[in-house]
Order: structure tokens, then sequence, then C-alpha cells
């Protein structure tokens, strides 16, 4: 998708090593980092500054290549990568195939390829399900930075934005790390219309009938179509199931995990609760809003009975 | 209750003027406000140095009789304070009140200590709910901060905590203006055991079991059971639900509007989706988090279905 008016992926290959847009300085700054080693892409996924479930995943697969490169062994690296965030399965999932791979490098831009073009299918699966004129609410960012390119949950919107559909997006804030300002971000890019909202908005706007349809990324699909997702995602499921309005899950194959029946919730550092990033005097900062003694479950799961449908990039599945 | 080891109420006649407690400013400074003027009251109200349904009604009730010292008419005092915040029922019964008063200054006092009796007697009939151990998950701020003392969803909690139960309390942060930061400050100064969470990590502490109990406080009730509180409510009520979760509402009677079907939903200022307040360097700023196009509905309607009963001064009611 666009920065700042030329196409760009979040993730490319550049000469001996790779570059990301660093999400944890977005919005406020435009900033492509330089990975170089192991340790860099292990630091670059467990500070956030890549983030997004399948983005996760691609940039695993970069780690190994470029581990492998350094002379490290691929059990260490393998072993390094996993440790830097527990929820999300397209982690595991991406080391498993550079684990099989002959040749890592091309193994890392055949997981990036084919995110691509999952999300263009999830894409294309999804726009079915908007109208012109809708009204879709989506919580967190599962849009083109979460993934390589296009996005999950945001995929459908952006392609019905292609096809001149009038598309009207509500953008949970997504407390406590504020991904909703990423997802403002990106739409805003692409001149999608879209409103910010607190994430205690969202019921309410679904009692005033101003929400048609919900679409979320995710973490991780059980076994049993439970969905772990965003920390606030199964309250949205709730209102949306009160309010008969349609919750409906994007999810790339490699975000379902047939083997799981629970999934372990990653309990955040308190300072994401008690910190806020914004700008002041035209500077980037981070304030502190607390001193109190505070829990940040990063994740919860949304009981697969609330779930109208997933959207895969084989079409839209309505029986988990 | 306690401010700094002292026992205050948060409105207090001093000689020929009140103070207030700055609440525009907590938690990051104690700072009290002296109010002279019809001006100042109706100033403090409007942009939130007093907040909470039953400070606001005892606010605009001096409010009243600081504007009839000015010289000020009694109609033009009631249509200036009635305008400060449209959500409040407290508000009109306050200037009802003060209407068919003889006294201004000693009918405001009486609202003042009118209030304090009733959430004592509001603390008292919520205390059977409790028990030792308990988990408690609040919203907003009903505390002693939005009474003249004790408060409302809170006073059951100080009781408990008075009479040497171990209380636990879940704290929403409440986005957008983040009075669960008032929440955790007014508990920490009584030392009730407290977390501060996001708003959306609610329903799944329901989920793991982590919630026994949830009181909220209300801006006003209407007719037919439906609770109009802070944006965010209606969520949490919704996972209580799903939850077996018990759900009360604290309501003074001055909250009951017996003739209402419909409550006006106040759109606030999108400043304060846009920007947060906080501490940096130790000095209070407010940073600016997002550009993007906001939308801030202050309050919602929790369906009378969702709430299991209504703790009164005159004890727990279980039907509306």
């Amino acid at each position: 998708m666009k920065v700042d008016g030329r196409w760009r992926r979040t993730i490319e290959r550049e000469g001996d090593h790779v570059i990301v847009l660093d999400q944890a300085v977005l919005p406020f700054e435009v900033r492509w980092l330089a990975l170089r080693t192991l340790d860099d892409v292990a630091r670059a996924i467990r500070d956030m500054h890549v983030r997004g479930a399948p983005l996760i995943g691609a940039a695993a697969a970069w780690g190994v290549a470029l581990a492998l490169r350094e002379g490290h062994s691929l059990d260490h690296a393998c072993t390094v990568l996993a440790a830097t965030r527990p929820t999300a399965v397209n982690l595991k999932w991406a080391l498993d195939r550079m684990r099989r791979a002959s040749d890592a490098e091309a193994e890392a831009q055949r997981i990036c390829d084919e995110d691509v073009a999952a999300c263009q299918a999830i894409g294309r699966a999804g726009l079915p399900l908007l109208r012109d004129g809708i009204n879709v609410l989506t919580h967190c960012n599962a849009g083109w930075l979460a993934t390589v390119d296009w996005g999950t949950a945001l995929a459908p919107i952006y392609a019905a934005h292609e096809a001149g559909m009038r598309v009207h997006v509500w953008v949970d804030e997504t407390r406590p790390r504020n991904q909703g300002l990423l997802t403002a971000w990106e739409l805003a890019q692409h001149g999608v219309p879209h409103t910010l909202i607190a994430d205690n908005a969202g019921g309410h706007l679904m009692q005033q009938g101003e929400v048609d349809l919900c679409i979320v990324g995710t973490d991780r699909v059980l076994a049993n179509g439970d969905v772990a997702n965003k920390i606030g995602t199964y309250l949205k499921a709730l209102a949306a199931r009160d309010n008969d309005v349609p919750f409906y899950v994007a999810m790339p194959a490699s975000s379902h995990d047939a083997a799981s029946a629970v999934v372990e919730i990653e309990e955040r550092s308190a300072d994401e609760v008690r910190t806020v990033a914004g700008m002041l005097d035209g500077k980037p900062v981070r304030v502190r809003i607390t001193e109190a003694s505070v829990a940040n479950p990063a994740f919860d799961v949304t009981p697969a009975r609330l779930v109208t449908g997933f959207i895969t990039e084989t079409g839209v599945v309505t029986k988990p």
C-alpha cells in the first residue's frame, strides 16, 4: 500500500538486510528500520517495532535467514525468535517452514509473497459482505501494517474502496497500545473515510444502528473456532450479537491452529497501561498517566458462538 | 473522605465562597478551587473541574446561592446552570429544589448534607452484596469524588473496607477522560486494594472468573429501568451477563427519572479522544495522540434486562 504516495510493503529485502516500517513510532513519525542481525529482528518483534500476527511471521522468517548468514545455528535462531511473542501462531508456523527450507532467503521471500497473495484473496472473499454506504467497525490493527501488504480485516475494506464503494470505518482506539491510531493512519493514507472512537463507544454505536458489520483480525483461531485476538475483541463480539450486527473474523490459513484447545494469554508490561505516546510541541513523547497497580492482559478469547463467520483466502466460512 | 490524611468533602462552604477539589488536574495535582460567582460555578461544571452526577447537583445548588448574592435572578441562574451538562438529571433536580427554596444558602447546604447521608445509606444497603476476599469491577468514577462524600458505586466498597473486609477493585481506565485514574487515586488515599485495567480487559477478566461483582454508578435511570451511565458501561453489563457476574447500579433517588423514556446522549469534544493528560518530567501536560476524525459519545444506555439490581438509599431493589 502507499506511504507518502509511494507503494511499499511493511517488510522488504534491501541489499544484505531487510527494512521494516517502524510501528513503534507511527503514527507520529514515518521511519524505516534496517534489520541486519538475528538480535535486530528479535528486538524488533519483542518491542513491537513490527507487530501484527502475519507480519511477525514474515519478520521471523527473515530473522532466520539473517541468523544463518551470521553463522548462528537454525536451532538457536528459532529458539530466540520463538520466545519473542508467545501468542502469535504465525510465528511458530513461519519458523516451522524455515526449519524445513533448503534455501532460507528464498523461503523468507516466499512467505512474504504468499502473505500478500493471501491478504488479497481475503479481500476478494470478503468483498461480497460489503455494500455501498456501509459502516464497518474494526478493533486493533489488522490492516496493511499488520501484514506484508493489504491486511486481513481491512483487506475487504481496501478491496471495496478500490472497487469504488463508499465505506466508512469505525476504528477502536485499542488501549493500551492504541493500535487503532495505526489503523486510522493507514486508512488516511489511502483516503478511506474513518472515525476514531474510544474502545468504550462501539456498543453504543451498535445500539444506535450506526454499525452494519464488524470485521476483526485474529492472532490464533483454536480448533473449536474460538478466536484469540487483541484484548477487547470479546466485548465487541458480545455487543454485535446483542444488536444483530454480523461479526466476522478475517483469518489467513496460517492463523488457524487446528491442534489447540487453549491459548496462553500474554500479560504485557504495566507501562503499556501507565503511559501513553503522543505529540507535545511537535515532538513525540511518552507521558505517564498513573502510578496505580496495573494488569495488562494483551488478548482475549471470543467464543465461536459469537462469530458469524471467518473470511479466509478461500472464501467465507460460517461454520468453524 | 481523606485527602493527604485530612477528612474533606469535595465541595465545602468557606466564608463567602465555596471551594471544590479540582478534578481536572487530579490525579496529577491536588488543588482546591475557590468558586465565587455563578460564572465560576458554571465553568467548573462545564469544564469538569467538578464532575459526577451528585456532585454536579450540589455544585449547581451552590451556584444558585452565589448567583442570588451577586444580584442575578433565580431564573437566570437556573438557565445558565441547566445548560452546563445536558445528561445529569441531578442537575435538574437540584435546580428544581433551589427554585422552591426560601433560603438558598441553607438549601444548598442541605442538598450537600443529604447527599452525604444518601451515599452512606447506599454503602450500608450494598454491604451485604460483598464478602471477604471479593473482587469488584467498576467503571468510571462513582466514588467519593463524584459526590459530596463516600460515593455511590464505591460507597459499599468503602463500607466493607471500614468493616475490615478485604475487597479488591478492578478499575476501568474509562477513556476518553480516564476517570478510572480518579477512582484509583481515591481508593489509594484510603488504602483499598485495586488494579487499573484498560477498558478492553474487563470481559476477559470475567471469563477468567476474576470478577465476582460489578458495581457502577449512573447519571440517570429511566422510567423503564434502563441505565444511562458513562460510555462503555453497556459493554461491561453484556460481559457480566455472559459470565453470570451480578451487575449492580448504585442509584441515589435523585438519579431516578420516573418521567423519562429516552435520554439525550451528550456528544463531547473530539479533543477528549485526541488528547491525553499525563505527567512529563514532573509536570502535568496534555499530549495529542491523533489528528484523526473522532466521535465521542459520552454516555450509553444499559438495558434494564442486563441489570441485576439497584443499590439505593433504602435498600437493594432487584425489580426496576
